[in-house]
Order: C-alpha cells, then structure tokens, then sequence
C-alpha cells in the first residue's frame, strides 16, 4: 500500500475542512499525546482500549501483556484502528447544532508486527523515552522474563487520517443576530492537561529530590 | 441479557486487582468524562473515533451526524464497544516493567437505538446537561431541519467493565532495594484536565459577562 493518506476509508467525508493530510501534522498530534485508544475486532466485537503509546519515525508503538486478548489478536494480524484523540477545549456557539469540542485526532489504519529481541528493547527504550523522558536511564531496566510477558507492536504509519477543529464557533449569520433580543454569549474555553506535583511513594527516603529529567514533563 | 457486568467478554483478566464490577463505579466513570471512543467494525475493519456523550440512568447517550459512516453503521445494528477512559497519572515505579499509568477506563458492549422526535430532544437536553451545563436554557435550541442531520443513539449499560489505577506503584521487593546502591526516586504525579479562561469570539459585545452557568464547570 502507498505511504499515503488519501484511501477510501481515510478520506474524511464530514466537515472535510477539518481534516489534515501532511505527515507532519500526524506526527505532531500523535507525538503531542501520551494514551491511544486502540480498536479490534474479535468474532464481530469490537473492543476499543487504552494504552500508552509512543510515535518512532514513520510507525506508531504500542505495548502491553503478552497474556492480553487484545494483543493476541493484533498479533494474529487483526487490522486495527489506533486512534489518538487531543481534546482542546469546548466550543460553545450560539445555537446547540454548531456547539462542539476543539480536539486533535489522529486514526492510524493497518496491522501491527509483534517486535522481539533487541527491536523490542529498542521499541520500549521510545516508548519510554516518549512517555517519561529520561526514566529509561534512571529505573531498572526489564529482565528477560519480563520481556517475555511484555508484547511491543510497531504500525506503520500508512494509512492515517487527522481532523483538527480549534478556534471559535461557527454560527449560522441568523445566529449572531441576537435571538428574541438576547444576546448570547459565545466562544471557546481551552482545555489543558496539567501534571501535579510528583507523589514519591513511602519507600523513597525522605529529603530525596525529585531527579531533574522529570522537571520537564509539564504538558 | 441480564443486567450484569460477568459475562466472558467483560470479565477483567488481565490485573484482575483493578477491576470493579459495581455499577455505582461505572457510573462515576462515565459521569466524570467527556469523550468516548466509539468503535465499530465496518466489513472487518475497526474504526474508532472519538464522540462527545452523556449517561441518562442505565443508557449512554451518543450523538453525531446522520451523515456518519459511524452512526449509519451503529443505526444498522452493528455491535459497538464505547470506552471512556481518564487518564489520571503516571506511576514511576523503579522497574520499567511496573511503570504505568493511573486511570478510570469504563467499556460498553451493546448495540444502540436510535432515538427520534421528543426521545431525541430529550437525549440532546442531557447531553448537553452534561457537557455544557446550562446551556440549553441559554443558547439556540435545534431546529427540525438540525435535528434531521443528527443522529442521537443510546446504548444500554447492560454489558460492561470497568478498570480503576490508582495511588502509588507497586514494585518487586527486590526493587525497593537500591539497586548498585543508587536510590531511585519512585512515585507517582497526578494528571488533571483543567478549564482555561473562556475566549468570546468576535461577535460577543464588548464587556459582555460569562453566563454565570460556565463558572461551575471547572473540571
């Protein structure tokens, strides 16, 4: 399939002005997130499940249990659908139909390849790297056996498609005349993800300063 | 089926510990979240795409464009699993391995209904009940022509489950060691959505005040 996202089932067809078809626009939402939802289909069902994620070069990374349904079928080559959604703010026009949300949303299409042995190691080191950068040198690094229980899949980024809607409202003209002589008030309200103070657990010895590399993980 | 959360599909398998089964706690899931992911399976292909949503007692509400791929293939019966996940937090636990993420992640199974006329109406007043607090009463309600081109779906919380990550991490005891003498900071840093300043758009007057609605909804 061509390195392209222009097919059938990514051509977005509603609000087609939102839509995005630059890689670098993919890669900037999905490295802009930490959670993926991930969809496959089991016997007609879907399931659709959170996971961390990381973006390396032109494939998507993901991870989770060896033991897991979901990525046992990814591993028996079950398509999927990987979407990463951003959600920005909400978008209050003056009437409900044009009322919405600001988000950044990013569908990667196609089938994941389990990575073993050292493409493994390499794919955890992104992941991390992505997800806490720094911690891959500071923490315990994982073990054989736990390898073993940890299943890495790398997507290509083939077939994608990204909508983005942000900024105002879009009111019909009739609407920003007021209504019944009141006028409305209308807008967006950003949204932002925000990290707290870290929490050290009770086994971390007191005065133990929180290590440099996490001082920069504020979103 | 009977209004349970066992059934082959539902039961949490992996890190049994974080399951919950009551339907109290899927409750507070759904009614702390403002995004679902929707997947559905269009001839053997997941789709997953993000929607707003509410929950009205025992049903999760939905709505989009009648125009939707999405919705037309809900509307013809297709099985859907809708997940609300919160991302809460990262857990530094000393191991990679045991290093993840806090979070509330409820997922549906079902099969939703459409709803028409005054259902519908009704279902669109607690959506935005939910999203938008006090804005029904405020902005313009949906003309028929609007409500032609939405489509408002609800899907009983009949089959569900629900995974809750919480608090610290929890590493092997041979980690909570040193390891090679070197103490690892571990802990976990809590992660919150939160509200920015409302922007009015271009059309709003000048000096006009934030509907006293919109000052509850800090997340």
């Amino acid at each position: 399939m061509a390195k392209t996202a222009r097919t059938p089932r990514t051509t977005v067809k509603r609000l087609p002005e939102k839509a995005r078809t630059d890689v670098a626009t993919l890669h900037a939402v999905l490295d802009a997130g930490l959670v993926a939802h991930v969809g496959v289909t089991d016997h007609g069902q879907p399931i659709v499940i959170p996971v961390g994620y990381a973006r390396d070069r032109d494939a998507l990374l993901i991870h989770g249990s060896s033991a897991s349904r979901m990525f046992k079928l990814l591993d028996s080559g079950s398509p999927t659908c990987v979407t990463v959604t951003l959600f920005d703010g909400l978008v209050l026009a003056r009437s409900l139909f044009e009322s919405s949300m600001n988000y950044r949303c990013a569908m990667v299409f196609g089938t994941a390849t389990r990575l073993d042995g050292q493409a493994e190691l390499d794919a955890l080191k992104v992941v991390t790297g992505h997800l806490m950068p720094g911690r891959w040198e500071d923490a315990r690094t994982p073990t054989p056996k736990e390898l073993k229980a940890t299943m890495t899949m790398s997507l290509p980024l083939d077939e994608y498609s990204v909508k983005i809607s942000e900024g105002p409202p879009e009111d019909l003209d009739e609407d920003l005349e007021s209504v019944a002589g009141k006028a409305i008030w209308a807008g967006h309200i950003p949204v932002f993800e925000q990290l707290g103070v870290p929490i050290p657990d009770q086994f971390v010895p007191l005065g133990t300063p929180v290590p440099d590399y996490m001082k920069t993980w504020q979103r």
